[in-house]
């Protein structure tokens, strides 16, 4: 099969639901307007298209591999990378300062999207410098991103994020990785850390390790955490590469899916000790790490739409192409393309319209974002921080939640060809089940949306998220139409439904933390739910304008359609939802340890 | 890890649910009481634990292999095979006349779990040689049962199923493999058969195909498909093995799971023709199949039940030995087990209470299928041959789709050392995905459920079920326990839910096609999830009585717990699920095909 990127649907958000023409009147982006946004994802479709996808089953079939300490990439993946980095992809959304081209994330995020649907294997050495990039440009020093932006905002030098060790996944309290500091500055590393994506590899120069250690006498738990540079090679004053760091790959893993993308094990200091540069202050490492974490979380959810929509178009695909049976109601006298089946239909309706929710949120996220960035009245960059920081664990957990449903239906309309590999989907299935795990599993991302996003500012938020849903029901209502009528009676429903559950947890975290974490995820669940179909509320509204002025009619007739069935299909899951939240805590917990 | 057979789930189930006493009254199972199926099942615990289990994950490492159309099943799997027909676990639901053990389906099928748990890629081979036994019990001239039963029943020959071609899938009109009459009142077999499973290999002294072609001169469709038995070996009137058929395995195939089950290529008659011998009479093929298919699907259902259960296993196991991480309640000031956290305890209840009631529900069709085929009585007969028939496609289609559901969650549990093939639990996720797929997808089943159980009779065995749900929950009001209340409040609305949508299917199927089948799945997932809660509700009450009697405390408390989880987070669901159905058909099917 081969990729098609989406741009009509991108572009549609990003017009109609992100305004990115609010955002083009953000000093710095007054170029970045719908215009460009269109050229950029023409371009960027047109590369995804033609280098990066023709490699994703062959990083499947041949992973890369681990020798003495040396990773080589699939074949084709270096010569890839280099072609990314000379079409500036790299450096899209970053400062021009340092090389980029300081595009928005409006426009960025949607890139991002089709690099993973393209390769997520692929995908994911960006997205780690990404996560890089970030920490150094917030908290870095003059000479830290004197040293390494540039080049890492090129693609010359990847970057990586260390956090975890054999006894310290979630809980980063445990990090036992030390650093010793030298009387010149600098530090030396000693640990071991795991699972680091393209923590070893041939397709770029250097590596910029960002890495999690305790320096001696720091505090105990995660207040005693720093954040260190630590580059592969060493960096010459003149920007030259040095001698070898004492860091290096003792083994890859052997995983289910993301084949392609070695997971490695990196030993720090084993012969004397990994010189480490401190980046920003001692003991807030974790704080910086936060940085990295939020725009690779907000990423690993545009990677769930990614492959999601890759698994949708080859289902659609095959079940134009796969003849089995007549249509039940008589419409073709003979044996017909499965798509003509009320299952099947079923079936990539109920992708379609996920993929299209969490696009829609995501793309209004990312909007957010530039906006709490970027625009000049710090009242609107502090409206939309928050909005923003809603959505990030919703972007993340929903997004890859909806992935394994996704990928799983994917299979599902294949048959048994879909359990053979060489069909290719199987992979799919494969790549996204660790989307639900990394970058902090969806528990971590529900405790986010407990803790810091409901509890702390008593539901607040939440609250206001809701009285704009209101607000765009009575707009459904107001268009009287049959389908922004049942729209609206079914984010009504949902939408009392989450007050309810807001008020439970903003109302019970302290008191009954239990009871509360026990609905976590489904209130996660719930709210990732309720937002993407918020956005297709919206769209809902704009494709009726849109049909209505003659534009594009069967586009917009599609959208009104996928909304509608957002609407009956995924809302509709609200209301029960909250019940088990609100009435079923009790016997999560109840159950003997024993008992097990 | 090491499986652990839940014999006391299943005893609990075969007891109070499917109450063995009643099928021990049944002429010929006056032996099969609850001493009986205690005996067996701690002798079946101990074969499958001790020889099948250790074989599991070699199987997934190194699969069965083909060379030179000769298929050598995984190292170790011969021997197992030897013992698991020594103890004579083939024939346990056979006849004794056959030289089986004449044992109810109650007793053999919680054995067939087990197997599977044990061992999903080794069970498979019994289960089809089930349905070959089945099919030539109900359908075989007695030449043929003579010639072929004792040894299928004895596990020294094993059976398959040869259905599928590359063009006939679900839609077995298509089938095109054709028979040749000879003048000895044999045929002459020719065709390609694919996804045969344990189609060729190494561990039995022969391989009993049956097979469905179609007469020269048949009538079109599937009134044109005959049934024969096509043996590797044909066999000689003294019943020693004779000449290599013109049966031949031309590869087999490369899959995401289940890989020590060889899913073979199955190439007939391409040196003269393989020698066939009808299956009863000629065109009855797709009638007689759907014995073997009817029992299959059943035994597929449990492969979901037991692959779930092993994941289940496997993450109880990890949740109490990782240690990540302080509990939110404050009750342990230091880094716990992960079981501690409500999150992980969210994932074990929703994973455990899926499981105990699929598997209640496929116990207690189980009994119904023994009273259907043995009790002396015409009524009763008939009346549990209707319960079993609507049971069927509900314990294939929603056991096997919750396995999806549980083998990922317990994917999750493991974090990212679930990703990590060398931890195991990514196999239960890659041998699930076939579940939902052979013996009839999902949609398959929901079709039949659809057509054959719910419209032909108008919705009136569903309505008759609903009836016995609303007497359940009488019993649970008279109870008047706060966990039997919040289960019959529960019941309540997903059993009038369940009647909407029942009336809905049976009003509808003829006049909107369309729109009923574009529900069916939902429809098939919500009588599943009904089924079920139902005997968690009637489970809840026995546990309710027994925990008063004095009787196993801790059991029974955690089957009340279990019950009530699955009231409140399963149940839960069903009203909007129905909304879905009745309100959400029209969005499902109306996308324009170029739109998609």
């Amino acid at each position: 099969m081969s990729y098609k990127a989406p741009v009509k649907d991108m572009l549609f958000n990003i017009e109609h639901l992100a305004n990115i023409a609010e955002i083009a009147k953000i000093p710095g982006f007054e170029d970045a307007g719908l215009d460009t946004a269109q050229a950029v994802l023409e371009e960027a479709a047109k590369f995804n298209e033609g280098v990066l996808d023709p490699l994703n089953r062959e990083g499947d079939i041949n992973p890369s591999s681990w020798k003495d300490g040396v990773v080589t990439a699939t074949k084709g993946f270096k010569e890839a990378f280099k072609l990314f980095t000379e079409g500036g992809w790299q450096g899209l959304q970053h400062p021009v300062d340092f090389g980029g081209q300081g595009l928005p994330k409006t426009i960025g995020s949607v890139c991002g999207e089709m690099q993973n649907s393209a390769n997520l294997s692929f995908a994911l050495c960006p997205l780690l410098s990404d996560g890089a990039i970030e920490a150094l440009l917030t908290a870095g020093s003059d000479e830290l991103k004197a040293t390494y932006l540039e080049n890492l905002v090129s693609g010359k030098w990847t970057g990586t994020m260390n956090l975890t060790e054999p006894q310290a996944g979630s809980d980063l309290a445990m990090v036992r990785s030390r650093a010793e500091p030298l009387p010149d500055g600098t530090y030396k590393v000693f640990g071991t850390k795991i699972f680091i994506t393209w923590g070893e590899h041939d397709m770029a120069e250097n590596i910029v390790h960002l890495v999690l250690a305790r320096v001696q006498g720091a505090p105990e738990g995660v207040k005693g955490i720093s954040l260190f540079v630590v580059p592969k090679f060493m960096v010459n004053k003149d920007g030259s590469l040095g001698a070898r760091n004492d860091v290096h790959c003792v083994s890859i893993e052997h995983k289910m899916g993301i084949k392609a993308s070695p997971t490695a094990v990196l030993q720090y200091g084993d012969h004397g000790g990994a010189i480490g540069y401190l980046v920003g202050q001692e003991n807030r490492g974790l704080e910086y790490m936060f940085i990295m974490m939020n725009a690779a979380r907000y990423g690993v959810g545009v990677q769930g739409i990614a492959i999601a929509e890759r698994a949708y178009q080859k289902a659609v695909q095959f079940s134009k192409d796969r003849v089995q049976s007549r249509p039940v109601d008589g419409s073709i006298a003979a044996s017909a393309p499965i798509i003509h089946h009320p299952d099947v239909k079923r079936m990539l309706m109920t992708m379609r319209s996920y993929i299209e929710g969490c696009r829609a949120l995501a793309s209004v996220a990312a909007s957010a974002y530039d906006a709490a960035h970027h625009h000049p009245d710090a009242q609107v960059r502090k409206d939309n921080q928050t909005f923003y920081e809603f959505m990030v664990p919703l972007v993340k957990g929903y997004s890859t939640e909806m992935s394994l449903e996704v990928t799983s239906l994917a299979v599902q309309v294949h048959g048994g060809m879909g359990f053979i590999e060489e069909t290719g989907v199987a992979q799919y299935y494969r790549d996204a089940k660790i989307l639900t795990i990394y970058e902090g599993t969806t528990a971590i991302q529900a405790n986010d949306l407990v803790g810091r996003k409901t509890s702390r500012d008593g539901g607040a938020t939440g609250k206001a998220l809701a009285a704009q849903i209101e607000a765009t029901e009575a707009e459904l209502a107001k268009s009287g139409t049959p389908h922004a009528l049942a729209m609206a009676k079914r984010l009504k429903a949902a939408r009392e439904a989450f007050v309810d559950v807001v008020n439970f947890v903003a109302g019970n975290t302290k008191a009954s933390p239990n009871a509360v974490f026990a609905g976590s995820v489904p209130y996660l669940m719930l709210t990732g739910n309720l937002m993407a179909g918020w956005q297709m509320a919206r769209s809902l509204l704009v494709a009726q304008e849109q049909l209505a002025a003659g534009n594009d009619a069967a586009f917009m007739q599609a959208k009104i359609t996928t909304a509608r069935f957002y609407a009956d299909h995924h809302l509709a899951k609200i209301p029960g939802t909250r019940d088990s939240i609100v009435e079923g805590a009790e016997c999560v917990t109840a159950l003997a340890l024993e008992s097990f």
